[in-house]
């Protein structure tokens, strides 16, 4: 089966070229000024076959599908399961012009790494619509659990997520990290870290209720930037001591992003990811909103006053920053609620899967960012560092054809009742974004087109990943 | 006529694919992994077949092939000229992988910019085998210059070299160059500047002399890095108040390096070069060398203390500086000794036009650049910076097939005796490196084979640049 | 004679002690628990003469007199004259609590320093009411002038100001500045700048009259605090490159303030004054006040946005910033007119030398520096660093006793009609500021009491100072 | 009883002055050019002339006595106990030149403040032989301890040690250090860090000994200088957060200053202090020592390369460290050796009390930092900081007589053998300097003159110190 998308505008991280796409197999195997194909059964010259699959793309981008390197769907989290599993979130995401994602399986404690991840492949299998990895949360760093890293790394969950926050849950103490770390040095895992000082958090947050604050709003305050470029200072030296890079997850700070940039200056290994929430939301609008309203915007690292903004988007187009993904985490307003009274018990996380890309996009819309660096924040670099490319990431000769045809001048007014994500709210209702998906391909298999999902629950294959590639 | 260049590994700035790539009418018509091209003994759009020529490039890789941004050919220098006039610089460069270069031409002062142009395209006029664009050097601003600089943008030649050194000759006054940066915000030009304090050198280089210090080697020790980082900064900010790119030429010190990092972070538009020889030479060990031997190595701002090239290397790899040009400016041995017994009458200038390439590859090999880094600082950042992409810097649907076909494995000693630069000695003599190429083609035309050079002078065309692209 | 100061709080740079101070001759002689004075005549234990003057500080502070080390008295500028001379300006002064002060002699274009030199000795002799040194205005660094400047060192004249701002009248290009830097290494003088770019700010003076900017705010907005970062960084490295300390002078950018604290940093010997209208005044404030007012704070640099106080009062309290002076140089509202319809031909100064002192206190009041810091800051550092410590700057056994006896009660509404300065306006009209002098004494002799000017002009002495001490 | 210190010149941090320096009960209470009292014969004050004492200090200077805010004297560690006692200890202090000690009660698991308090209250009592101060450490936080720390302040024990390092035996994490600063923020008390990051360490001593890594040089190498400025930087984090000041201990390393100078250009009030063997000691050439000799440098943080030194003198010139104290903590060889094929288990150590003063005056002499800065360093700035002045740390009118009479002619060389620590080794064993301690007064009693020690143990009181002046 040859598919050929036609008369489009090729985007890559470094290239935007007027050229045909020709995949057989669910590879590109061909890019070309006018696509050269001779179908089986017909000789050359002869006419196309019923084999041939042409897709017009006339006016549009051809881009990379993106990469959703950090989504938890189907996670449990204080009492409440976030909304979206295997099916609804990677349906969600293909509609949004994602074909692959990243998500976490938890080890908790007690238990082992392989127990974890096969509960994980549980979720996805016979749901996933797209292609998924794995990361590995580890909750502790015995001496077995750091032996069983080798063995996740060799079945491809290559990458380890670490937490210096919720203390008696996910927090590690620096021992534990480092010990983690050199690990990874030896096993070529890559640690991701979710940067915040728990420690004195915890403090700001027992005085909080202590002291009857109790509004969402105080899940920001208690939470201050300086505590999350503290930890990310932390992290990067403890990955420098250790010989080994570190990937920052969900940086939402300006003291976070100094860290990052002034050890990178020095040609230390680190790398981060932001996500569309801290690049379009604040403290100010939306999480301090008057009510329980605050309540739809609890994430964590908190929502930052507005000026943090210009740095992020600075970050982005200075590399300091090389990819956003979205912490995808939704709970329905009445799991929400368990926080009435008590900020501290709102659960954690936000719905994003579908939106990251339209949203981005405004970014490129407003001049701060490129076409190519949009297709570089969304697929390439995600592929590089997690180990997928080239296989995901890209538009080239090989590459699997997981793309996404994107019509600049589509209107699409976000709201939750027009989303694919099951979720009863969204933190852009009724923000009008121009730009988005019009067909996305998985393999070659268009999933979306026409505003209908074409794929099926389960076709989404488990990705194998490869060690870090940095360079 | 169509050539095939098959079974390479094509790499470009983002992607490195085992794929066979198709040129049409000079341009890159198709990348695929197996050509589609009308086979032998067909006549399918009406090619005889004999028309097809396929180079095989199993085992190498397939780049774009060079631009160097910063060369001086024929180029007039304190009483000599360069040993290198357009015939043979090109030849040279093409030798060395080069496909199209940006040289200077230079409005001396009481001269138009519209007589520098066409003196300039005199010089290359029957004489270049590969493609040449032009800076403009200015060494006046008035109103009439600054009118012409308009005109000259529309010819192509977008961007204009101003000085800070060389007082009496090239050094403008800040009010000066101020003047001409605010044109530029006007007419997208792109300023390019020589970044050292010619005031203080001046009177450090008379001292020097009144205190019988004439040696090679005080060339360096009368321009400290300092005076460079002082003169980047000064740049920097001229710039950002006019609020214009500027473009720092041949950087060769840590503390301009600091300068321009610390501006990009800020978000400030800076760009600049480096050379091979502030990557691979220092003070120490060539312009101190005893004797004259130093006056080899004597060119502007000078060779650095060694410890210099780490962060130079660093500056590359973390893209706050994104091109390595030559400032290939050869002088012979008998040029050189106009200095003898004074070292400011030494004709400043190295020859590199050829060996550019070569070098930079011993930074991929030590594991410092990855490849891809290497076909972007070598060609598509120059080709961005400079307003030639995607024509020229990367192999792409519809882009100029200039193509170097990179053996890793060809060892080469490099000498003036088998180099082919006009010049009677060589920075590097008898030092052996490991990758070179093995066939260059410039707009499909193989013009270099089997150590051969296949072209011809007066084929090269030259290059009308659009403006800027910082994206 | 010998007066007793009984009862006060002595604070000086280090220390704030219950003492009293003796005065003998002019000079301190005795800091005593309680003082013990045998008079001429008696015997031990006897009456006091009539010879012991006592003033009883009981509530008050005893401190050094301040030291204005920058003020413009009978300054031509601009086709006018800076409204105080050095009668009027020395007993305001006086009044203010401040006891010696560095007037500048200028170098006109032509002149030779010796004739600058005794040109303002003659405008002091016979008026200034306290003691004064001179500063060295140099508007060109002829071999001659080089020469002359070991002369002034030896006169006691042992700083030179040069300007990198105003080209046409004063400003020095980097060549000139660098020659006299390298005389001042060699004769231990101390160069003093006045960091703005002035070849930019002219360029963008004339755009802004082009295009009718004409008001006094434009002032600001052609002299961006980014190009007083730019002159205060280049400043210092032509310093460091000269290996001599360099003294920045009005101080009023953060950009700036950022040069001089990295250059500090790293260790090398660069000074700041900063103003009290930096600390106190702002553009949007004053400087872009409606209609033709904000030409009464016209001064350059000009006054900066109000968030750059906040830095430069943490510059102080770091010392960063080790010296407030006033840059006092006052025109009259008829003289100011000169520049109604063309914001470039206001006189450029303020008035200052009577408030420096009471602004700064309010400083102290708000917590923002210490008493001792507000001594070291007004006099101990000054005299340091421009040689007359410690005969002057501090109250220890042997030195001047130029002695403030500060009320930090009294209350004070400064208003030109009151204040004693000769400019019909002033900056701070009617704001009232708690904590004045009480008593102020040079070299012993009372000047001000009781609200009275109880010196006499002419009685003023011309400091010989030493060279810096920069320890 | 009256004391004459005649013809000195007195150094207090901001003053060199000839004076006469006048005791009376024990303080200050004249300073004069020529000292006026009673007069040999007369009764004026009813004192017998008997009573006066002269103390000639002709070429000598008078200085406030040194105030070593660091010691360990009798403190168990690690199975072992500090080889000097309260009187030995206090006795070498005075003839070194010291007059005053604030030395560590330390709070063991399970035990309260008050405990501790008492506790090395007793061990001072009957032997100390300068007045002594207590810091308490603090080995957790729990509720009833931080009430406890009230009653400490409230019994002049202002300051708390807390430890980032040795885990399971004093470190804290992030939550209990963060507990005690926001109590500190509430009673005064100043937080004093020891800022390594004790989980990585201990990790990396496993491996070394591990891989049978067992030499002292090991105990530097697994106590990296990165893993200084990490917690530096968190200590000043949490306190930035907790809105306290936090005063860094011994700091060793470039990075942890820079960390600091940061935090301080910012305004965030952070101090620290350095000790001589930071200053004078260096990893390569005392550490690393071939066979079991580098256990006498054993401390921590550990000795650093040697290029740390430049920064640590520049930091303590510039003010970024405010003091030097020494951290004293002497174990004899025999001690020692418990650590003989185990690095790690080297009681951590080094003597310093008495050769403090003569190893800074080294300083002094090198002009790296001027006598009155060394008066600073010594007692002014610990004064100040640990709420001790103006009782201590100065000269001035009321403040005790602890003073110095530093000949600076002395010639002295350092050994075991001559100095009066109770230890077999000393680090500078051999080593001559020039200038120390001719007389020294604690409270107007001599206690060292003519190299004997003339005051006796017990002699010393408990300094009840107020809480800290920042200013």
């Amino acid at each position: 089966m040859i598919t050929v998308i036609k008369n489009g505008t090729v985007v890559t991280a470094s290239e935007t070229t007027r050229a045909d796409v020709v995949i057989e197999d669910g590879k590109v195997s061909q890019i070309a000024a006018k696509a050269h194909v001779h179908p089986p059964g017909t000789s050359a010259g002869g006419q196309p076959s019923d084999d041939i699959e042409t897709i017009d793309a006339t006016g549009k981008y051809v881009m990379p599908g993106g990469i959703d390197a950090h989504t938890h769907l189907d996670m449990p989290f204080g009492g409440a399961t976030s909304a979206d599993d295997f099916e609804s979130g990677t349906i969600a995401a293909a509609f949004g012009g994602t074909t692959s994602i990243v998500d976490f399986a938890i080890q908790y404690r007690g238990q082992g790494l392989r127990q974890a991840f096969e509960t994980w492949l549980t979720k996805a299998e016979g749901k996933a619509a797209i292609d998924y990895g794995l990361h590995m949360i580890m909750t502790e760093t015995s001496p077995s659990l750091l032996d069983e890293m080798d063995g996740m790394v060799r079945e491809g969950v290559t990458s380890f997520k670490l937490f210096m926050a919720y203390p008696g849950v996910f927090m590690l103490d620096d021992a534990s990290i480092f010990k983690a770390m050199l690990r990874a040095r030896d096993n070529g895992g890559l640690i991701c870290m979710h940067a915040e000082n728990g420690g004195a958090i915890d403090e700001l947050v027992r005085r909080a209720l202590a002291a009857k604050n109790v509004d969402p709003k105080w899940h920001g305050l208690t939470r201050p930037s300086r505590l999350e470029g503290e930890a990310t200072g932390r992290a990067i030296a403890l990955a420098e001591v250790a010989g080994v890079p570190v990937y920052i997850v969900h940086l939402s700070a300006a003291e976070a992003l100094e860290a990052v940039a002034e050890a990178r200056d020095r040609g230390v290994p680190v790398l981060a990811e932001t996500c569309p929430q801290y690049l379009f939301c604040s403290y100010e609008e939306h999480l301090a909103a008057p009510g329980f309203e605050g309540a739809k915007y609890v994430c964590s690292p908190p929502l930052r006053e507005k000026w943090h903004q210009d740095h992020l988007w600075r970050g982005l187009a200075r590399n300091d920053l090389q990819v956003v993904s979205t912490d995808h985490c939704p709970f329905c307003m009445a799991q929400k609620e368990l926080g009435k009274g008590d900020f501290s018990k709102i659960p954690n996380g936000m719905p994003g899967i579908e939106t990251r890309m339209y949203l981005l996009w405004e970014g490129v819309r407003a001049g701060w960012i490129t076409p190519n660096r949009f297709v570089e924040i969304t697929a390439t670099a995600p592929a590089r560092i997690f180990g997928m490319f080239p296989r995901k990431g890209t538009i080239a000769i090989g590459s699997d054809a997981d793309i996404v045809i994107w019509d600049p001048e589509r209107e699409v007014v976000l709201s939750h009742k027009t989303l694919h994500m099951k979720v009863d709210y969204n933190p852009f209702e009724g923000r009008t974004v121009r730009g988005g998906p019009s067909v996305v391909l998985s393999r070659g298999d268009v999933v979306v087109q026409g505003g209908k999902f074409l794929g099926k629950p389960g076709r989404g294959q488990f990705l194998r990943r490869n060690t870090r590639a940095l360079g």
